[in-house]
């Protein structure tokens, strides 16, 4: 059976109205629901939460992708294909990380004014994006409705400048349970950071440890989560609200290298 | 495949026992969520989201829909059809407007004595409506399970009164971006309407725009939306915050036409 | 088809990683999300959600659980078989009521070293539940995954102590709309209440009565609900916000007869 899955910025009541498009051109479908609840036009949160789940999907798996916030503008409408996988959606970054993630990306301009000649100007995750990615499920070739391109906007989810005392990145995503995840990737953190070691941020110490059952309650931590990504958090507490974090501010961590070892 | 759709007030737990019900009877089933979040006991949200999504569904649809503040009580229980799709809940106006939407409307009165001699007094989305629209998904014919009727409570969305310098109306629905959706229908404001005129709502001034485009941030703004109706937005913010409105009040819209043209 | 459900405290982002796992190793499947909106680690709320929905479901159904503050711990991972059904999930009590409820249980110990010798340590709900739900939805025999096993963590989400003027409980779940669903089941209180008597909480009148209807608007009542429990709820209103209950409370209710019938 085919499979779709949507990722959007769109809440409660507009998923079910791609949902019936989909339905219409695609019967025997499974649409599987990765987010809707992406912050309104939050580009960044939608790149990583499709980053951190397409990869996990079967080969064949369209991924259709409206976080649009430049819907009704010249931006274009883009098909990728990575991994077996196709990524529907608008050419703003947000498939970007994904696709990378899957490899050997490459990429299509969705040829709109010719397969929608009167389409409206403000809900192309109906008109537009979830029909194409119906099509593709449907076992549509991509040359039907995209002509190759080799120019689109990207989005790097990998931000971090290491220094001696001094780690600086972004906050990527803040997750349900308040726990900041960073631009920091693992890779760029070997020999840097290692058990014990404290980090500041703005004032508040944060001790970096290897899991979560290293820490004490309420304390804050920081650790290489599951997402690949340093990320902050509170023992059984909630990040982002004790450091007033929210969207996807810069953040330069001061290291203070333990000196355990040594005592 | 057959497909049923679900859009009740029930929140988080009771949709999967709906399920479980419709699964146990027609296994080859879809099951797409309209909506679980229409607030509880509004019958004018329910009908509002489910007029804006039924249509778009696939003949041989099923939706199945509860918004039932009346349970328990002798409230009818109904299944209309209409555009080739059913709609099987209470008889209280909450299908009325989807179903007009598809088309040359019947309308039946769901047999439940007789189908579920034994049923709780307080669930009927489990133990009358859920199984009813997996009977009809699964291909039983309606005089099987309803008898005819030709009564039955009405709703009706449209509501405007155009006057010289007012329009009046109420509020449909608030989306979950606080966009306004009024029950004043695009069809009456044919020359009633220019761009840039202003209109007034209790003090505050909405410029009436052709798109979201031609607004600046934080400006309110009244537009004929997706939805077919009249609706304020706030750009980049929240209307339904700005204006403090919840629920369904009734809105009184001053004209003031614009002079540009004269200038 | 292949029926699986979900039911966990993952929130937005994760339960789509579950999915992608199970439809990789599951073509044919169709997965019902039960709840992901637990709180957080909150054991006893997913097993009365679990209890409250799973025994709907059809034979075969394997049920995936995962309310799993132990992650990382030496905590056991469990399949249960009752009535038919298999759930998947730790070993804390989580998926007891649930079981016990489809009748005949059976208890196995899954061999999680042996399947899956590098599995992350935070995740097993994507690493370890969801594949081998996904496993027996396939058709995969229990002996292929797990030992039999006779020691695991109890549950009980019936809990009352009756005395001539009180009952005791604790509260078990409050739903969305602010019901507070307690732990005395309804066989407890044979004999026990008549309509009319008059329950104290904490200097809160609370009227029994046999329906919702039988109440005034704003009323706070007391009734024996569709899950079989005591439960409070004001009419129209929120009951848990009115008597500030939250979690997992003991309460003890005073019991005052109603003196009706002498009047």
């Amino acid at each position: 059976m085919a499979l779709v899955t949507l990722t959007t910025d769109f809440g409660t009541l507009y998923p079910a109205a791609m949902k019936a498009v989909i339905l219409n051109i695609c019967k025997d479908v499974t649409i599987v629901d990765i987010s809707h609840t992406v912050p309104l036009g939050d580009i960044l949160t939608g790149a990583f939460v499709l980053y951190n789940t397409a990869y996990l999907f079967p080969k064949g798996t369209v991924h259709v992708a409206v976080v649009d916030p430049g819907v009704g503008t010249c931006r274009k409408a883009l098909i990728l294909e990575a991994g077996g996988q196709y990524f529907v959606g608008p050419d703003n970054g947000l498939m970007i990380p994904a696709a990378h993630r899957c490899r050997k990306m490459k990429v299509w301009t969705i040829q709109v004014d010719r397969l929608f000649p009167e389409i409206s100007s403000t809900f192309h995750g109906r008109d537009v994006f979830a029909p194409v990615g119906a099509y593709l499920a449907a076992g549509r070739n991509v040359e039907d409705l995209a002509k190759p391109s080799d120019c689109y906007v990207c989005l790097n989810l990998e931000e971090a400048i290491i220094e001696t005392d001094t780690i600086r990145g972004k906050v990527n995503y803040v997750d349900d349970f308040g726990n900041v995840i960073t631009s920091i990737p693992a890779h760029s953190l070997c020999n840097i950071l290692k058990p014990r070691d404290i980090l500041k941020l703005e004032g508040n110490d944060i001790r970096f440890v290897e899991t979560y059952a290293n820490s004490n309650p309420e304390e804050t931590i920081a650790l290489i989560g599951s997402h690949g990504f340093l990320e902050i958090a509170v023992s059984m507490g909630n990040a982002a609200e004790m450091l007033s974090i929210s969207g996807h501010p810069a953040i330069c961590l001061q290291k203070i290298t333990s000196t355990d070892n040594n005592e």
